[in-house]
Order: C-alpha cells, then sequence, then structure tokens
C-alpha cells in the first residue's frame, strides 16, 4: 500500500469483500430494505431476556452467517474487528467471546463498521493475514436505554432525532477474490464545530463527514461523478441535506449520486423516525445487505462509502460539551 | 511483514519507537516509578471542573509531550490511535478533538495500550505512514464513579481489587529510526474463564495472558529465557501469581524474568493499593516511563510486554454475566 495525498491509502493488492451478513430488528423488517437482510427478527429480544444480550447475540449471529456464507473455516480466519454503541463495546466482545479469532475492539461510534474495514484492509493489503472479519451492531432499545430515556416512558423525541438501528452487519475480507474490491481508504479526523445538540447527531456529525469526503476527492483526484453512488452512514435527512449544501458550497456536486444509510433503511412517512436511521448497526446492515447486493449484481461499480460517527456519551452532553464529530471513507470497486 | 505461526505478525522492517510520554496523577506520583514520568499532578482535577475533563486533558498533554519529544511536527504524523475506559472512549476523543490527525478509535480495557501500537505498527511496516501516533488513558476517580461506586460513599474495596492508575501514556512509532524496535506483535484471542468477581479483574485477565503468552512462545519459537523482562499490564498480584503458576504448569517458566506494570507502579505495603494498579494508563504510562527508559538505557534490551483487559461492563455484572479477558503481546528489542 502507500499513502497518497494528506491521508488516503491506496492498495497495491486491493483486498475482496468474500461474503457479507446481515440480521435486523422487526422495525427495520418494515422498511425498503427489508428484502436485502440475511434475517429480520420478530422482536427486539430474540428469545434473550436483555436487550444487550440480544445485541450480543445478533452480532454473534451476524458474523457466523458472514463466515457460513464466505465458505472459509473460522480456523482460517487471522484477525478480527468489531466495535458497538454500547458502554466498553459489550455487544462485540461478549458476541464474539466464543469466536477463537484473535480480536481487536474498535470504537468509532456510527463510523465503527467502515473503520474496522479500513484496518482490515490495511492488514490484509500488508501480508499480515488472508482472511480478516469486520463487524458492528446496534440496537434501539439498548441504546435509547443508554443514551436517552428509559423507554418505558414513553418520551417523545424531537424532528431532529435519529433512530437508532437494530441490527448488525459483517464482512470477511480476503487477500485474493473476484471483487468487490477496497482499494482506497481516506481515515478522518476528529471535527468539532460546537454542536451541542445531541437530538440532532446529523448537524454534528456532517463537518466531519465533508472534512473527508473533499480530502478523499484531492487525495485520489477523483470528483464526485467518478462514483456510481456515494453513501454516508448515518447523517439521516438533515445531515444529508447539510452535506450536500457544503459540499457544493465547497465545488463538489454530489446532488445527483448521494445518499445516506440512515435515509435508505426506513420509509419516512409510514415509520415515523423523523430524521432517519442511525447507530453502528445501520451502516454496517445497509451495506451488508443492500449495497453489497447492488455490487455483486453490477448495479453499482463504484462506491464511496463514508461511515460518520458521533464520538460523545451522557456524561459529556450533561457537563455542556459539545459534539466532535468522525468520517471514514473507503472507496469500493468490481 | 508477515503471519508466523498462529497469531503473531512479524516485521520485516520493524519500526521505531522515536518517542514515549507520561503523565500521572498524585497517588502515582507516590509510587516507585515517579522519577520516569514526564510530570505528575498535584490532583485528580487538575484545574478542570470534572474528572472526565481532567483525563481529556492528561491525554491531550501526553500526546502533546511525545510530538515535542519526537522531534517531528504534528503535521507529518499520518494517523493516530488512543482509547480509554471511559463510555464511548470520550478522554481520547475529547482529548485528541484538537489534534487534527486522522483518527482511529480503539477499545481494548486495560489492553487498549498495546492494542494501539500493535495496529500502528502494521500500519507503518504495511507502508501506509512514516509517523504513527498511539496513547490511552484511566483516570481512578473516573473509573471508579463510572464502573463501581460514587467515590463519596468511602467504599470499601476488597483485597482483590487494583487501583485504577490516574495517568496516560503515548508514543510516536516510526518507520526508520535507532529503535527500540516493535520486532513482533501477537494479538490475543478472547478468553472467558467464567469469573464472575469484578474486583478480581486480575484472575479474570490471567487465562487470556497466558493464551497470548504461550502462543507467542509458540509462534516465534522462543521462550522466556530469550527476553530480559516480560511484563504484563495489569494483572496486579493476583493475577501475576495465576499467570505465573498456570505458565510453569504449561511448561513455560517465567519466574525469573517476569513483573507486573500493576505491580511496578504502587509500593503495596504503604500505598494501601490491594492487588496493584490497573487501567489503561497503567501499562500506557509504566511502559512510556520506566520501560522506555530502560530500553533507552539498555538497562533491558529485549521485553516481551503483554496488556491485559476485562471487556466488561457495569451493565453486563449486574445481569449476571462472566467477565471475557483479552491480552495483546509485543515484542521490543534493540
Amino acid at each position: 500500500m502507500e499513502k497518497i495525498g494528506s491521508q488516503t491509502i491506496k492498495f497495491n493488492n486491493p483486498p475482496t469483500i468474500l461474503s457479507t451478513a446481515s440480521i435486523v430488528g422487526p422495525k427495520e423488517a418494515e422498511g425498503p430494505l427489508a428484502k436485502y437482510f440475511d434475517q429480520c427478527l420478530d422482536d427486539e429480544f430474540w428469545g434473550e431476556d436483555s436487550w444487550e444480550k440480544a445485541e450480543s447475540k445478533i452480532i454473534k449471529e451476524t458474523v457466523n452467517t458472514a463466515i457460513s456464507k464466505s465458505g472459509i473455516p473460522s480456523e482460517q480466519i487471522d484477525y478480527c474487528f468489531s466495535g458497538d454503541l454500547l458502554n466498553q463495546c459489550i455487544s462485540s466482545s461478549f458476541g464474539l467471546r466464543e469466536l477463537n479469532i484473535p480480536y481487536f475492539g474498535i470504537f468509532g461510534a456510527c463510523s465503527t463498521f467502515v473503520e474496522g474495514l479500513i484496518l482490515a484492509s490495511i492488514l490484509i493489503d500488508g501480508n499480515a493475514g488472508q482472511f480478516v472479519l469486520s463487524s458492528a451492531s446496534s440496537h434501539f432499545c439498548s441504546a435509547e436505554k443508554q443514551f436517552r430515556f428509559p423507554l418505558e416512558l414513553g418520551n417523545q423525541r424531537p424532528p431532529s432525532a435519529q433512530w437508532t438501528v437494530t441490527g448488525a452487519g459483517a464482512c470477511i475480507l480476503a487477500k485474493d477474490g473476484p471483487g468487490p474490491y477496497i482499494t482506497h481508504v481516506t481515515p478522518g479526523k476528529i471535527v468539532d464545530k460546537g454542536i451541542k445538540d445531541s437530538n440532532n447527531m446529523g448537524a454534528a456529525m456532517a463537518p466531519a463527514a465533508l472534512d473527508t469526503l473533499i480530502t478523499h476527492f484531492q487525495d485520489t483526484g477523483r470528483d464526485p461523478s467518478y462514483y456510481d453512488a456515494i453513501i454516508t452512514g448515518d447523517l439521516g435527512y438533515i445531515g444529508k441535506e447539510i452535506l450536500t449544501e457544503l459540499s457544493g458550497s465547497r465545488g463538489f456536486n454530489i446532488k445527483d449520486n448521494y445518499n445516506d444509510c440512515g435515509v435508505l433503511i426506513f420509509n419516512k412517512e409510514a415509520q415515523d423516525v423523523h430524521s432517519g436511521g442511525s447507530g453502528c448497526g445501520c451502516c454496517a446492515s445497509v451495506f451488508s445487505g443492500y449495497l453489497f447486493n447492488q455490487l455483486k449484481s453490477q448495479a453499482y461499480k463504484k462506491i464511496l462509502l463514508i461511515a460518520t460517527g458521533a464520538l460523545t456519551n451522557a456524561t459529556t452532553a450533561q457537563q455542556g460539551e459539545s459534539i466532535p464529530g468522525i468520517a471514514h471513507a473507503i472507496s469500493i470497486e468490481l
């Protein structure tokens, strides 16, 4: 690999995405992408006695499905990356504790899925392994309980709020294979523009997405028209609008080929999700389900996937802090 | 780089540890390693109005000190890794939000510091960058508040409990330099032997340390006598005793050259720390302060550093779960 421009890495032997898997909750099952997921659950507990245990089960079974679909015995998978939104990333560590694969825990809030794909790609192109797994999850109920209010309170959410996706996505990357390939990655910087409204994550994360988007174009010499689709995860409706406008004002017109995982996963009017979906599991499941399908069917041949994260917690919000954002980008091409 | 054995990576051009820095709190300043730290604080707040903000300031200033000591302008540092114990790793993201270096958030509980060094080494040997920064922190007060009881309660701690270190450590790794070099890394698997006592983390993490230790020796063909020092971080007194015994029973005698960061950082009798120190900042500050000094002075020429983490949180403990452990090892040689 080599570094090009200020922060992009170009792979000499781009890793193949060998297989993906996704499992989502009942609300996601009612959305427009339902048919692309490997499994849709009937309820948020999946037979467990807590939401946290349910989330661990979701990531565990998603990873097992991705391994099974890859045809690679799990003993041959060299390393794995995983992360989630729960305190100390417990969905991942409990969900994957029986996996018996050397494990790197990562945290990038909703950018976690792409952060994992970046690091997995670096390991593979660097010759540290043949097969590397990456996964991420979130769960509406465990996230609401942890970050906001008890669900039983029936608290009203403002129109700018996003709905945390219950779901997980997982990918197996391989050194050799038929593609789609991860050709370039642009890890992002932390950007904090002073937004303090934790019910408006899209606005807090859009400046980070802009920074990574423009840096990616500058580093690679590409422009927005190079890609069949530019997909953020998860700015939601408000963040998508902000990014589209800011990007245009900087000379990068993304109006024609840009969408957001949080916009794609739910039917806004019918599902009452306000500004759209969010959570590590949103980008992870939309990519592993819908977008990977579009790549395999060649409906899309070149995608820029930019996952965005709000690096905040309940304590920092109470202490009056603003919300630092981050965005990591990967270029996926056939 | 190349993978050797089942899970170790051997670097072809081992990265140099160019500089390190460490800042610790007032209790650590009374311990036997005080003279090796760059700065010892007079109190746990350091002029901030919360422990969380103090921890962010500690990691920020530690990173700035490491950069300053390296002589490398921060614009030339390609990427950074950081993590901590606070929910959603906020010490790192708030502490480093003005750093303007592409950022990877990581979470491995008290193994975080070595996890970061492993990933930073892979980036450098893989040619993704010339200079990569890695840091980790913890804070006694913010950790107690979050994981256990309000400090104001004056809760008694059992003898098996460890004392979370207030402190941070940071390293700048470089592609070229005079050493010490990171020559091999052995990322660990999650190991859960069913220990449920969150006041006995040493016992929970020792099996993971054993797994990584033995795997490292098997993968490299080395034995314990190859190293001048084998250092875990942070099993404390109880975990150290368990690891020594388990390791011996498996044919690897580490009695003569093994110690633990949690044992080294405090004076057990005088400082009332029960089973010793813990926290991401323990291994990070002991390595960045004391051990790096021993390497530079050639008192040690070959170190195996094994950082251990308990991948648990307050909710899993309440839900009756056991404590999954992990341990990551790096071989540092002149």
